[in-house]
């Protein structure tokens, strides 16, 4: 989150970190000078602060958030706790920044996997209408944090020695394997990350009438979700006709070209801010119907990259009290 | 193969092997015996054979099952050369076993995605006729050969040293990655490994009329390929009576319990004979509609079982000759 303020020329004026009482006192780098981390009590923030991002779990975020709307900061929240909630915007910079209003302090970050998703999804939406997606994701380890790297990296040398290994991050072994499950199973069936799939996107593209299911699945990959998405439309939109709009939707780079053997790969979108769409072809199942192919930084623009932009729309639109 | 034969106990009289000069002379054991590798000549088959199994590519497999069907030997062959003549039985045993006769010496074994699919895709549409299959796979490196077992070790070694890999069995590399291509690319933007799906399934499940869509993804995973499958019915059916119906399917072993988080893994299935099939629930995007996830070992059900299942079957229709 910092070093993407800094990479994106964010104008801090001053930049504050806080964070539990275990990491007090530590430093983090911004603009060539150290900041010190500030412990997080029901009284840090004041009216001079304007904006803040959050990341931490959704009980600090609930109580937290509400201080700082509380006190007229727009907060951006990275977890789940916002994002339902309805009238907290849910915002993806591509897709739905009239949801933002100088009142709604609180703004919620979408999940990972959703957000890629809708940057590819929603222009085609607004070009013909979408009745119905079906994802199949397959979603790298660092979405579970930096412990499941390690994790991984772990497991991959623990058994290239011939030991057995112990997963504790995830449920099962990842390392050469998959694991169908991503959060917790709910009562329907899904889990919660693929219903977040559902309803965030739903939400998101302002259209409760979207039938969307979703397959969620882990995948031994660190950095880089990737989804399988089959669209159907209310009217034809053509393969060619869909890679026309995806060419110049926001944020969306197209890579396809398969006589050339070119489409989007997880080792290529790591460390990039667009969302790369390809292998867009026609839904051979059905009479309106496109598959294609997405991937995208899940650290970038499915997290941090995404909350800085919500930001600078903040920024653009003059919500902030004089200062800025 | 050799080994599905011995572990089967399949009634072998007397057990040749045949391949290139190169392997001429080679052994390999056979109930305890080593069986010397004949070099494949035009000449090599005579009456004598009652069934032969052929893993070998399309050029191969077309000139010499032709030679051994004129001598009356009956061909199970594991390339895709033969699988969309008409005349030629595609058989999954668990599910058209019927398309077997007599007169048809030359049999084709399905692909390997294939197999696993249309074994819990089947009995599910016996009951209620199936419109349309939407599949994602997230297909083992085993399916493209030993070679590409070793490449994927390599490549995690060598990345491991911080060294740059050069892939040469894919296109990529596949280490900690994901490649949305298996077998080359087809005029209509798909993979010929995505028109066998649409095709094979149709012609097992003895209905053109299918809808089928389908993305082949090669994860890195050694054995074991996985599929979300996303099924369309023509009347209601729910995923309890989905679950009650897979659960006595032939060669199908329901992992499905959300509660405890079983749900089949690839790590768990390589090395069975099941097909593996979970995360039995209701589609949520359309009325009629199931999604699951299906895992078998791609090297066993996948190919060297489903191909020794077919002899078998032969075997119990008494097709052979008399010796047998």
């Amino acid at each position: 989150m910092v070093s993407i303020l800094e990479e994106r020329n964010f104008p801090v004026e001053a930049l504050r970190l806080f964070a539990s009482a275990r990491s007090e006192g530590k430093t983090i780098p911004f603009r060539g000078n150290p900041v010190r981390i500030e412990r997080l009590t029901p009284d840090s923030f004041d009216r001079n602060i304007d904006l803040l991002f959050f990341s931490a779990g959704t009980a600090i975020s609930r109580e937290y958030a509400s201080i700082a709307a509380k006190l007229g900061i727009f907060v951006v929240d990275n977890s789940s706790c916002w994002r339902m909630e309805e009238a907290v915007p849910l915002v993806v910079p591509e897709v739905n920044s009239d949801a933002l209003s100088p009142e709604k302090k609180i703004i919620a970050n979408p999940n990972c996997s959703t957000i890629q998703m809708v940057c590819a999804l929603y222009p085609l939406h607004r070009r013909v209408r979408i009745k119905r997606i079906i994802v199949s994701t397959y979603q790298a380890v660092s979405g579970a944090g930096q412990k499941a790297i390690v994790e991984l990296e772990s497991q991959i040398k623990t058994l290239a020695e011939g030991n057995r290994v112990n997963p504790v991050v995830f449920p099962y072994q990842i390392a050469h394997n998959l694991i169908p499950q991503i959060d917790v199973f709910l009562e329907n069936g899904y889990t919660k990350e693929e219903m977040k799939m559902v309803n965030e996107t739903r939400k998101i593209m302002g259209d409760d009438s979207l039938m969307i299911t979703a397959t969620c699945v882990r995948v031994p990959v660190y950095v880089g979700h990737s989804e399988a998405v089959t669209v159907d439309f209310a009217e034809k939109l053509s393969a060619a006709e869909a890679t026309e709009i995806l060419k110049s939707a926001p944020g969306v780079t197209v890579i396809d070209d398969p006589s050339k053997l070119l489409y989007p790969l997880p080792i290529l979108a790591a460390g990039r801010d667009e969302v790369f769409v390809g292998r867009i072809r026609k839904d051979l199942s059905v009479e309106n119907g496109i598959s294609f192919w997405v991937v995208s930084d899940n650290l970038r623009k499915g997290a941090a990259l995404n909350a800085v932009q919500i930001g600078e729309v903040l920024l653009q639109k003059k919500f902030f009290r004089g200062s800025i």
